[in-house]
């Protein structure tokens, strides 16, 4: 019979999402099941065979129809013995976890970082559409990244690639960020930076709309920000303009040097849509060499949380073909 | 008999280079011929066939010897079909170069851009020394690059990837550059670019060396201002530092996205040497990620004009294996 399944699995800090996948890209079953962290999440893999199995069961899928499990991982991993290095959230360390899978499920295994995944899976059945030169940008409390050049997605030496949130993009006086820099783009923007650049302005701009949120709510959030600026409030347009000038800035540096033919914009802040495409598109274009300005396309992720289970689907489909 | 022999080629405006090199990538032969760019670069092909024929005669190395040939050109390649798009210089235009060459010398031909495969020389047998991950930048009138992930030559999807000089580093008041943007590494930190720095202020700086020659000389070059820093002319000093800034800002930013090993400066403006090489670090550290910072090489380029065709020979090997 021929192998024309491929399992997705994304694990996060809360849930792991797993799913039945068929070769070209389709997700023909999906569901989710709670992330035991306990006793260093060892459990965890014990709680997907089970949980699997019962799938297969229920769908009358047989153990010989599956090609292979592809698995995003959030941390540090080594792609090649599918080894995770660290994942704080789940407790692992040092973690053979393709090994692991392998001994207990009996499909051969593949693993990947989660970010990678889901760039992967974008370029695939998402807003990447196939093409093999795709840069993914993840606008969240962070800014995340995956680079696939190639058709491969590229990991670097020590599986680092890809730390896009870490482009020094304020050159002078920039506010400090987690990894010990200061000036990285997700200082200004990810959610947190564009909050951040908010609540620097917002006292000192009474007659703004955000003056009147903050002190309505007391806080400030992304989407706040955001919303007013679609309104034409005037502060959180030059917050916005700002925050999306950076990130043009950082995209089309990218952009000079790797070429992709398509940049993906996903993540929360990604919700604003149409809205803020134009205002990245609009900075890409003053930073980008003519020919990639006006040859790239910049579009928003499509896939939501649906991009970590098809790009692991992916990376097992490719590996074990 | 095992075909044991790659061709390196390297073709330039002014002279082609060739070469003989055996499968661990030492140089058994090499020579060069000028580059007759008559008739729209015609005569090239034929060229390059009479002076390879009389060489294997010379050297008693039959066809069957030789495994493959690797081609490094100016310009626009297209990689898969090597076709070259344009290559000014040469006066190719829409030009079948591997079918020319297969056709004409009956051996396996591959093609890439020449700074390319002068970054995949250096990775190959040069300060690369082997590694998979290699960022190389020259230094030179403008300033080029190329870019190995996972063992690969990094193209994009219009084969415009490593157009390092054109990273926007520059935020306000840049320079205009010959690319239609302004502030591009390259007005800051090619040899034009240091020579364009000194000059905008060395009128004002009579106590300095460079005011000196350039009163003496009616003109100051990149080697005049590297020769005065490192004679500590605080001038100079403060054109090198500013120029080797930007390079270590642009440098950290695509290393916290591509991870490489280890970057290699090659061009005439490396040959400052360890001085310029301590001075890239030193930025390269503050706007690194930390963890990149620590574990990325920078070093020097050793190839000098070898890398092409060690480079181009490693296409060959690679593709034809």
């Amino acid at each position: 019979m021929e192998k024309n399944l491929f399992v997705g699995i994304d694990i996060g800090g809360t849930s792991v999402k797993l799913s039945f996948i068929d070769k070209e890209g389709r997700i023909k079953e999906k569901w989710e099941i709670p992330t035991n962290t306990n006793d260093n999440g060892k459990h965890i893999v014990g709680d997907i065979k089970k949980s699997l199995h019962k799938q297969m069961v229920s769908r009358g899928i047989k153990q010989s129809m599956i090609k292979s499990i592809g698995i995003g991982a959030p941390g540090f991993v080594e792609v090649d013995r599918g080894f995770i290095y660290e994942a704080v959230n789940l407790g692992w360390k040092n973690y053979h976890l393709k090994s692991e899978m392998e001994r207990e499920i009996g499909i051969p295994t593949f693993v990947d970082n989660d970010a990678n995944l889901a760039a992967a899976g974008e370029m695939w059945r998402g807003a990447g559409n196939g093409a093999n030169n795709v840069l993914c940008v993840t606008l969240g409390t962070g800014v995340g990244g995956g680079i696939v050049a190639g058709g491969e997605i590229v990991h670097g030496q020590f599986g680092m690639a890809g730390e896009i949130g870490h482009i020094t993009v304020v050159l002078k006086d920039g506010a400090p960020c987690n990894c010990g820099k200061s000036g990285c783009l997700e200082t200004v923007s990810s959610a947190t930076g564009i909050v951040r650049l908010a609540k620097e302005g917002v006292q000192a701009t009474p007659s703004s709309i955000l003056n009147k949120v903050y002190e309505h709510q007391g806080d400030i959030t992304s989407k706040d920000v955001l919303d007013a600026a679609k309104g034409n409030d005037a502060f959180a347009l030059k917050v916005v303009n700002e925050s999306m000038n950076y990130l043009g800035l950082a995209l089309a540096n990218l952009a000079n040097a790797i070429n992709p033919e398509i940049i993906v914009i996903g993540g929360g802040v990604s919700r604003a849509g149409d809205y803020l495409l134009s205002m990245i598109s609009k900075s890409f274009s003053t930073y980008a060499i003519p020919k990639i300005a006006s040859d790239t396309k910049i579009r928003l992720a499509i896939l939501g949380n649906d991009a970590g289970v098809i790009g692991a689907a992916w990376l097992g489909k490719q590996r074990s073909m």
